[in-house]
Order: C-alpha cells, then structure tokens, then sequence
C-alpha cells in the first residue's frame, strides 16, 4: 500500500516528503539525512540567491546519491506602495529600536524585475544540476517553465489549497500535486483563493483533492508521524509531506529556541498571520505578531513586508530574542519531537501497517 | 479494529454518530433511521422548549428500539447591550423589510434565568426518558449534573475543540470526547478557548487529544465516508460523529434548498461568521454573512444574535430565499450525497477494511 505512484515516480523508499522550509531551515545535513534514509529531501530556496542555491546543491550531492528536490517561489506581480512602507516603518520602529538596529543603514526595496531574474536563475541552476524533482509554491509555474524542466527529465510538483488550485496543476501538466491543509505550518500556499477560502483542514481537503484530479496527491498539514501518514493514505493520498516534524531534527537549521518553543508549544498557540512577510502565514503567537495584529490589512504585500522585517529576524535571532522572529509551526506541536531525521523516520514507518 | 470501547458503551453496531444539529435537521425520521442502522441518533435540542423535547423522544421511540442520544447546549452567561442591540438591529433592518417581517410583532430578548430553567427541565426530561447518552456543546456541565446523570446510568458525552477543552471534560468525569476539528458545519464549540485558538484541524487535533486523555475520542470534522472514518481511527479516534453527511439525507429535516445548496457547493464557499447567533459557526456564505461581515465584532452574544435573526431565518425557509437562511455545513461538500440514511451508513461501511 505504501509502496505507489510516487515511490516510484521519486525514486524514494519511503512515501515521505520533507516539506522545503525557506529561511535556513534545510541546511545541507537535513535535505541529505532525509534522504539518505529512505525519504525524500528538498532545499526551500524561496529566499536563496542562486549563487547560494548552487552551492547548496552541490555540498547535499557530497552527502547524498539519494535523489532530493528544490522548491521555489514562483514570484508574484507587486507594487511598492509608499502609504503603506510607511505604515510598516512607523509600527516597525519602535522594535527597530529594541534590537539596536541601524535605521540608515537598510537596503534597497524589492524590485520585480530583479524577482523574476533571480527565479529565471534559479530554474536555470536546477536544470544544470539535473535536480530531479522541482516543487513550487505561490502559484504555477508558466507552460514554458513547465515544459522545458519536463524535457529535462524534472518532475514538476504543485502547491494547493483547494480543488480549484489543484486543477489548475494538473490542467497546466505538472505531475504533482501538494494538497496543503490548514493545519500547516508557515506560509499558505493558496494562488486562486483568497487566504480565507484556502484555509481547508486536511481531513476535508485529500479526499475532494483525490477525488478531482488524476495526477497523484501529497498530503500536508499536521502530519506527524505513524498515525497521520496511514490516515492521509486512507484519505487517498499517496505520499504525506511534513515540515514540523522535520524542523525540530537536529539536522535542521531553525533557530535552536525555535525549535524550544515548539517542544513546549501547545496546538491552541499557533495563529495565522501576515505580518512578517505580506503573505499569511501559521506560526506560534507572539509579541512580533500582537504588536502587528490589528493594522496587519494595512501592511505591504510579499515580497515588500518580508523585506522590511527582514533585518529584525535576523537581528532577533542573533539576540535570542524569540519574541521577534518568526517562529513557524504547524497545529501538531505536541507531536513534535527533538530527534535525528532518522528516528523521525523509522518512528513514522514503526506506526505503518 | 472498529469493535471497540464505543460501540460496547453505546451498544451499536457501527462507530458512528449522527452528528445533533439542531434548528430542525434531526427529525424523528432522521434520528430513527440512523440508530435503525446500527449508528447512533442523536436529537439536537440546543434550541428546542422542553415539551417539544419530550414530544420528539416519544416519537423516536416509537420507531426504534436502539439506543439514541440528547445534545444539549449548556447556557453561557449573558447580558443584553442595548447598545449592541441597538446595532444589530438597525443593520436587519432593510433585510426585514426585504421579508416583508413586520417590526412590530417582535417578541421579548432572551432571559439568563429562563434559559438556565430551560436546561434544567431538558435534563430532567432526558432522565425521566431514560435516554442513555447526552451530550453537551458549548461547555461542560456542573459536576452535580454530571453526577446526576451518570447515577441514572446515563453515558455522559463533552465536546472539545482543543487538548484544554479536552481534559477539561475528562478532568470533570465526563465518559466520552467529541473532538470538533476546524472542518465541522454548524457551530464551534470552544468553551475555554477562543474560537480562533480552538480552530484545529481534525488531523492535528484527533492524535493529540487521544495522547492527552485516557477516555474514548469520537473525531468530528470533514468526515464524510469510509475514507474519513479509516482516517479517523488511525488517527486514535473509536468513532465518528459526521454532520454534513447526514444532513443532506432524505430524512433530514434541513431545509431542500439547504440540502441542495451543500450539494451543489465546493469547500472554499464554507465560511466562519457569527452573524446569525452570536457564536460563530461554518456555512455557505451568503448575502447575509457578506451583508453582517464588517459589523461581526459589534454584534450581541449568544443567545441574543441568535433570537434577533430567528424571525429573518424563519421568513427566508418559509419563502424560499437561500441567501437569508443559515446554510451550515462542513468543509466537505464535494462528498454529500442526497441518499437515504441506510444507504449513506452502508456507503461508509464498505469504504472500511
């Protein structure tokens, strides 16, 4: 039963897909240890430059034969509005302040047309490094994109939240589609809905999403271990992907009190919130994300908020001040363990009939 | 595997509960024909006076002999702001006179102490009935009502939306937790929680719960089938409780334009508001929850929203205006079918391994 269409299709023992974490998360020991034990590795290069994803690559292709993927922001038309960097500015200052950082010394605003060259750059570097499996979230990739990494012999997977959204996958000729439940952790990866419509628990999303495509499914959200991967399996799903579970790793890059307050977290802490990149996303509550809730319709879109919070992270996290980074988690944290990636998996396989 | 703790406790043949909506959906024929077929009935007497109560119980009665149960709403405080009132008023206004309701015939606000003497009355009823399983949304019962009935030999049944609810219930001697993912139709039933914390989703909150208490877990939530109650049980759930599912049977008593309303929907048209009672629930969106969104923070609390949209949600059944009625349902609404209640519980059956 477990042994599928994406078994095969990933070339992977396992049906387990390490969800690609942006921000650091998949450092070259996690993407590799997955791999190598049985599942599948993805490095979350959203955020990286090319440069820097080039040289991921090659340094996991030194720890791994096994195959592993790529993910990537398929970037979104934006404007800067000067309105709304000030509303940010002025309700970013007084944090600014706190963690000592330098007003003057920021950098320039996102720029579309530098967004769409780095993404060229990066599908470009995935190709030369014949990167076998090729994930986006944010929307869909154009036909061109689409068709050029599938002659490359690239499986192209897709990220939803909807049936409307995982239509849209398969009618564009990716092979596969991600079925994101509410319950995930950091951002929504909803294109066609609004945030609100694509906030699906995953209970209800796997088998509508299963039931209206042909291409096989990719359960995520609040999948753990054992128990979650037989129940997405029953929902029709043929592989489940998880990010928590493979944050607190010890393999994994996050942030060490990120991983704590995740261990100590209970499920009713986990918010939704847009207030560090412009786009929402599921992360555990607080003081960042009180101080901003209530003018968070007035903030920026993704990438420009994203950019403007960008020197508090990373301020905060040499600080170990873990009031203002963004401490993503998914609705499980109770399950969540501080383990190898190989524990991980073994414990997930020991619950599988 | 599906023979287990519950169906013993509850003496049925299949681990299944009809979920208690009440407004009118769980009618004699209904709740009959679901304990007929070897799942459990359940009569939802939230809104319903103690003598309609009794007169339901006798006509299930006389056409079963299974066992059904009792859901009842525990009466929160509350007090009326004129001011909220006043509110609310004035925006039901055009959509009263839309119904051609006439202002002036409007009956009293609801009473703290004739809802508390309500609910004391439905208890005894359920006593004097020897129903064998009541259970509660909206919070917990006294522990001396709790004693009461058990000493009647009556299986005493919570509700609970997050691991604290949960406990709660067990910590109060309670027998059984209905675990109500964030998929669920109708009303949330956060009772020490908000509603935005109490908003898991059922793959997060049915293992998490089982790991944190030691009495039986029905999961509720998007649960549909025997792909929902597979999942279900591998997740540490005994049962299901399902909603939606049985709503749109023949039997029910919802509404036929609720009933084809659901079936003609898609999950991303389910939407959270509080418009029409107070507490929010999950339904089709429609004119009213877009004409309420903006002011929903402004509104009466329960039982006061409630009473001031009865007559509104009366006029619209009565004159077949859909975008006036409340459309409650689950996050699953690609899976309803309009079936009989036997050939819904067969159809879930044989999904079953």
């Amino acid at each position: 039963m477990l042994q599928n269409k994406i078994t095969e299709l990933f070339n992977i023992q396992y049906p387990i897909i390490q969800a690609p974490m942006a921000g650091g998360v998949t450092t070259k020991e996690l993407v590799s240890a997955v791999s190598n034990n049985g599942a599948l590795g993805m490095i979350g290069a959203g955020y990286m430059s090319p440069k820097n994803l080039r040289t991921l690559i090659k340094e996991v292709k030194q720890l791994t034969d096994r195959p592993f993927g790529v993910n990537l922001f398929v970037p979104n038309q934006f404007q800067v509005s000067d309105e709304k960097v000030m509303t940010a500015e002025q309700l970013l200052k007084p944090i600014r302040n706190e963690l000592s950082i330098d007003e003057n010394n920021s950098s320039e605003l996102p720029d579309q047309k530098i967004a769409f060259q780095t993404y060229e750059e990066q599908l470009n570097i995935i190709i030369e490094e014949k990167i076998p499996i090729c994930s986006f979230t944010f929307g869909v990739p154009s036909q061109e994109i689409i068709h050029e990494l599938k002659q490359h012999g690239i499986i192209v997977v897709g990220t939803a939240t909807t049936v409307k959204e995982a239509q849209e996958i398969e009618n564009r000729g990716m092979d596969v589609i991600v079925a994101q439940g509410s319950e995930a952790g950091g951002h929504r990866g909803n294109f066609m809905n609004t945030t609100e419509e694509g906030l699906i628990g995953t209970m209800s999303l796997i088998p509508q999403v299963a039931d209206a495509v042909n291409i096989p499914v990719i359960a995520a959200g609040g999948i753990m271990d054992g128990r979650g991967l037989m129940a997405s399996v029953f929902l029709g799903a043929k592989a489940v992907q998880m990010g928590t579970a493979f944050l607190t790793c010890t393999e994994s890059g996050a942030h060490p009190l990120h991983k704590q307050a995740i261990l100590q977290a209970s499920e009713d802490e986990m918010t939704l919130t847009r207030a560090f990149s412009g786009k929402t996303a599921r992360g555990l509550n607080n003081s960042f994300m009180k101080h901003m809730k209530e003018h968070e319709s007035s903030l920026p879109e993704f990438p420009v908020q994203n950019h403007l919070t960008n020197r508090i992270r990373k301020a905060a996290a040499l600080q170990n001040q873990q009031e203002y980074m963004s401490l993503w988690s998914g609705q499980s944290p109770r399950l969540a363990k501080h383990q190898t990636v190989k524990e991980l998996i073994n414990r997930v396989m020991e619950g599988v009939i």
